[in-house]
């Protein structure tokens, strides 16, 4: 082996990992510094700000935050989507308005029937299945299902910038995890592939399950009663019960994140709070306070006064989607 | 530089982790052979056999498994501690026969009580107190308490041989877990510095909590609700719920483990179920199945029909307490 072989490998031993801008689709403005300003404070064992690895935890909102949630959560268009299918073999399992309303595609009428309309299609749809043939479903759907405006699968509608965001914060040491209002199952098919979040760090509402033998195959079984709903205060209740840590980079985009940012900026040393405000009509969606899904009302008077970041989706995202 | 620098620091680079040996407290026998087979099964990317990384699940039970259970679970004898220096700076606190039982370190009294006498002791010491320093609590008990018989911390009666496999696995890529019927909070207080499991990766029974601002500071208040048990079949929905996985090994060592073991060792590929049995009355205690604690009759009787590894604590453990 040549000295010069030797050299190289040593060099490569030694380099630290280039230093290109590993957050493209940020246009330089004020998140992009607060991202870049708060890593260097926490990383760098030269400052009093250090945090370890153990301690560097990151938590992002699922729907607005990392994947689009118009016309409507996409969770309650699989479930809608589900009814219909189910309506089509069998008619007469339509029996409520709700039902009828779900197999017939219209999220209005749906939405008109409240709280009690939603769950009951969710209900049907999520549950007296085993988890692993849920998650089958949820699969077999995103690879068939296209979103309504962009023609696309629907997992095709993360963000850009927050693909970037959540590498970059593993690269430089952190942990990062899913914290949703949607449901533990439905994420989880699809979260590793999509965001490089495996299973075990995603937290989301959950109804009851059971253990059982089914036919000598040990399943868990899904039940049809609401078990945990992991929204608002529900958020931080999560977070302690699974990561039992309190996070110090938090990022949402409604009124039901506010617990899960308070929570974790008002602990003590550095703390990034950060809300993704829609404000783009044209690549995206435009809305907040009087929008039906993630409705921004207290984060955009409050946050700013609590120093939170707030994110202008159409100044400072160079690109949106990943096919934008 | 010198060639010679260069040689060792390249060395350095490409030189696998030394062969010595992973698991020196155990002698060779059938269970380090199954171990250690095992790892070779699911290491090897040449076998058919191969697990990725992500899927090396390990789920280990606490009391009995990891660390000792007698006279007691130590977590009940933590809820005594405490019940006792309440009732010592007001005696009017000690109002029922449980807590009467508990503060005279009576534990036959209390176990006399039954489930109603446990939770009562349990419930009083474990609620209306934030997480944070329901932790502290835990660790200056600790720091101070000493085991009835072995005049040792509590957290000095883990079993080396346990110690040992953790790391083993750790170091060829396993992800490992605690998947205890004990409280979560009470376990994470102590798991990281005794185990090197953090807090995200321990499992355990729960009582209600409560996201709350408390003076003006954000907590998770520990409530006197029980909110789920971690054991028995609540061990695969516990699993279930945090990795959303099924394990690839499990070790526990009593009937409360028995549904985590057939969960893991019924899934397709390589798994490994392991009982620890408590043999050995002179350096550790001999129990099974008439034991008050970590009682175990189903795991002796089904166990080995099921592939089951039982582990002979007296013959296959060197070592069982790091300061033996």
């Amino acid at each position: 082996m040549t000295r010069f072989v030797l050299f190289i490998a040593l060099v490569f031993a030694i380099t630290p990992v280039a230093t290109a801008d590993p957050l493209p689709s940020w246009n330089d403005g004020a998140s992009k510094t607060r991202i870049m300003d708060f890593v260097a404070s926490v990383t760098d064992p030269a400052k009093e700000t250090y945090v370890t690895p153990a301690g560097r935890i990151a938590v992002f909102d699922n729907d607005g935050t990392l994947w689009a949630e118009k016309p409507v959560y996409f969770q309650l268009i699989y479930a809608m989507d589900w009814v219909r299918e189910k309506g089509a073999a069998d008619p007469a399992f339509l029996k409520t308005d709700a039902l009828k309303a779900a197999a017939a595609g219209d999220i209005k009428k749906l939405m008109a029937g409240g709280e009690k309309a939603l769950l009951e299609v969710v209900a049907v749809s999520h549950s007296n299945i085993s988890v692993a043939d849920f998650e089958d479903s949820v699969r077999t759907w995103l690879a068939t299902a296209r979103h309504p405006r962009f023609d696309k699968p629907y997992d095709a509608l993360v963000y850009q910038p927050m693909l970037e965001l959540l590498r970059y914060l593993r690269d430089v040491g952190f942990s990062t995890y899913i914290v949703s209002g949607g449901g533990v199952h439905f994420m989880r098919a699809f979260t590793d592939t999509a965001y490089n979040i495996p299973a075990e760090n995603v937290i989301g509402s959950r109804v009851a399950t059971k253990y059982e033998i089914v036919e000598g195959v040990a399943e868990i079984m899904k039940l049809p009663e609401i078990d945990f709903i992991n929204d608002k205060a529900g958020k931080p209740v999560g977070i302690d019960s699974k990561i039992g840590k309190r996070p110090i980079l938090a990022v949402g985009n409604s009124d039901g994140d506010f617990q899960m940012l308070q929570w974790t900026t008002s602990g003590e040393g550095p703390r990034l709070g950060m809300l993704v405000h829609h404000t783009d009509a044209e690549r995206e969606w435009a809305y907040d306070r009087d929008s039906h899904v993630g409705q921004l009302v207290k984060g955009l008077d409050e946050g700013p006064k609590l120093g939170w970041q707030i994110i202008d989706m159409k100044t400072e995202w160079a690109k949106v989607f990943p096919f934008d």
